[in-house]
Parts: C-alpha cells; structure tokens; sequence
C-alpha cells in the first residue's frame, strides 16, 4: 500500500530540483551540436524551472515569471526552450521515464508471464502515485500533458501498450495464456482497465481504491487470460 | 456509439427545468405531513433551482441568488429545503434514478445473463453520458455529489453493485458463469472495471474510449467469468 497522498509534499523543493537535474542529465539525449556549455544552461533552466513550477504552479507561471525568477533574460531561456511547454515536457518526460523504468525493472523480475501481469498492474500505479502526487505542482505538468495529448503522453501510452502487448505474447507462447482473441483485442481491453491507474487526471478520482484495485484487477484479467 | 459532447446543450433550460419537474413529482417520495400545497412549492423551487443551476453554475451559486431570482424570499426556501446542496441532492438523485431506470430496463429485456453483463456495461455508458453531459451544469452537480460522496451518490453506488451481483449470481445458477472465485470479489473487481463509465469525474477524462470501451470491456469481462 502506498501511503502518498496528493498534496504531501514529501520531497522538499530542492530535492525534486536536484533529482530532476540528475535525471535531465542522464535521460534525455543531447541537443543537436551546441556543445557542453549549452547543455549545462539546458539543465540549469530545467532545474530552476522545476523549482519555480513546484512552488508557483506550472499554469500560473509564464516563462516572463520564470526568467525572472532564473534571472536569465527571456530571450536566453527561448534560446534553449520554444516555449514553456517546451520545458513542461521535459520535466513532464522525465517523470514518465522514471515510471518506466520502474515497471520495467518490476516485470522483468518476475519469471512467469503471471507474475510479470500481476507487477505490471501493482508497479504502474505505485510508480504513478509517487511521481505524479509527490509533489503538488508535479501533478499540475503531468495534468497538463494528459490533457492536451502532449508528445511525451502520447509515447508513454504507446511503450506501456508495447510492453503489456510483450508480456502478453510470451504468455501466449509458455502457455500461460489463452490464444483465441485476437492479440490487438486483449492489449486494448487490457489498458482500458489499467487506465484509471496511469492517467494522473483518473488517478486523482481514484485514490480511495489504489490499495485493492491493482491486486483485483490484476486477478480479474488473468481470469480472462486463462487458456 | 453516443453523440452526445460535454458541453452540448442537447435540451434547453426550459426543457430540463420541465422535465426535472415531472421527474420530481413522480420519483420522490412526499415531503413529510405537508399537504399537497407544499408539494407544489418544492416542485417549483426544484424546478427553477434547475433552470438557475443550469444558467449560473451550481457552485457559484447561493440560496441567496437563488431565492432573488426565484422571486421568493431566502426564508421561505429554507423553511423546504434546509441548504442549497438539499436542492441539488433533490436534483442528483432524480439524475442518478433516471441512469438506474434505463438500465434496470435494458438489463431486464435481455434473456440470458452474458447479454445483461454486456447491456449493463453499454447502456450505463450511454445513459450517464446523456444525463451527466446533456447540460453543462448538470455535470457540476453530479461533480460535486461525487466529490463529496453525497448520499444519493452512495446509495446510487449501492444499487449498481447490486444490480451487477445479481446478474452474476443469476449466471452463476445458469452455469453461464464460473462459480470459484468467491462473489464479492467478483462484484468489487467488476465494478471497478465499470468505474470510468460511471462516475463523472472519470467519465469526463474517458470521453476517448466510451464509443469502443463498453464491449471490449463486457467481453474482457466475459472471458474472465467463463466457468
């Protein structure tokens, strides 16, 4: 059971700031040949930026606030970033990543294609529960990104159907699993069910039931995977 | 597949302020000891209550303004309804009452227990989008209902579980349906499944899937029950 709530700010500013810092450096690939020195700005913004989303809102903030608040000139912070979106989506695709990886060590763990289905579910919604809650206004970008379909969202949903679609197809060939429903047809149904537990704007409405729900759902669909 | 959209007024205020007051007269039990002459007077504060509600917004709203635009004084509401969220559990529960109708009708026209698992996924679906979504503001009271987990709300939670653990404990006596996993677990894991399609706060973020998602998800459902 994970004991996160929304609103507990467990992680102090300057804790997400740094966390974020280190994983803007190691996860997002370089930017076209500027060189170090502008890689070092790129993180510098992302990092004050995440402070400053953290404490004054994302939705609120616009990158006028924000380059006063780095200290930077406008026109130097969209030197590196577009728009504030721009940054919203790294930090926002640095928070799915982390997700990721977390479900993605899980199932690979576990052994049997049951057991990976059952991690699947229980892994994905602490993982979410903890990045997207842990801090308010990180909850504000994922938000944002689920509403307004950003890239991020858009390829998060694609790896996790890619990675329930593979844990699937190897049940399916250890026998574990039933054969006869087209594979297209399970994944979908499958993520549907998973959904309220991935999407932060659902997540929000379902805390009462994140303690059972993984266990029970996860029980529910390897009944309807039963061969 | 539905057509209706989040903010398309499908019916005018008059036409939901007439038909909320029909439906006030025939589904609610009398007020206590009042006589007939109090009756009426509800129906018509229920009846423009609506009609304000669906104009200005249920939140922004206070009985204050109500009773102005009314043209009775804030007394003389109070003296038959005891808060402004009285009126709109009146307005709630006769939403929630309408959905329950239709399913209850759809599911009782159907002979065998699969094809009711499958109408009570589809029909839900389609009657919470029509009541929650056919006017704007009506949306924001079954909001607030489910946000604060009103009576009619949890009563109305009550009904359908009920409703599906009798379509499963009548397949269960059929043979239609495996009888190992015990039947509350079944009932809760259902009903979390049916969850995004029922509750308005989710529905609103499930707009996407609600053409597509009630069959994939009886058929999911389906397989899991097979015996």
């Amino acid at each position: 059971m994970v004991t996160i709530i929304p609103n507990g700010h467990s992680l102090s500013n300057a804790a997400v700031s740094r966390k974020l810092t280190t994983m803007t450096s190691t996860n997002i690939p370089p930017a076209p040949a500027r060189g170090p020195a502008d890689h070092d700005v790129r993180d510098q913004i992302v990092a004050a930026a995440t402070e400053h989303f953290s404490r004054y809102g994302y939705e609120k903030t616009t990158v006028s606030d924000l380059a006063k608040a780095i200290g930077f000139s406008k026109a130097y912070i969209y030197k590196f970033f577009q728009s504030k979106q721009a940054i919203g989506e790294l930090i926002c695709a640095n928070c799915l990543r982390e997700i990721e990886a977390d479900v993605s060590a899980a199932v690979a763990e576990a052994s049997q294609p049951p057991d990976k289905l059952r991690r699947l579910f229980k892994v994905s919604t602490e993982a979410s529960l903890r990045l997207f809650f842990q801090d308010h206004k990180l909850f504000e970008i994922a938000a944002s990104a689920a509403t307004e379909n950003w890239q991020a969202v858009i390829s998060y949903e694609e790896r996790t159907r890619k990675l329930l679609r593979d844990v699937l197809q190897e049940g399916r060939e250890t026998g574990d699993f039933e054969r006869k429903t087209p594979l297209d047809e399970t994944v979908a149904s499958i993520h549907l069910v998973m959904r309220p537990y991935l999407n932060p704007l659902l997540l929000q409405h379902s805390m009462d039931s994140t303690d059972r729900a993984p266990a029970l759902l996860a029980s529910l669909v390897l009944r309807s995977l039963s061969p």
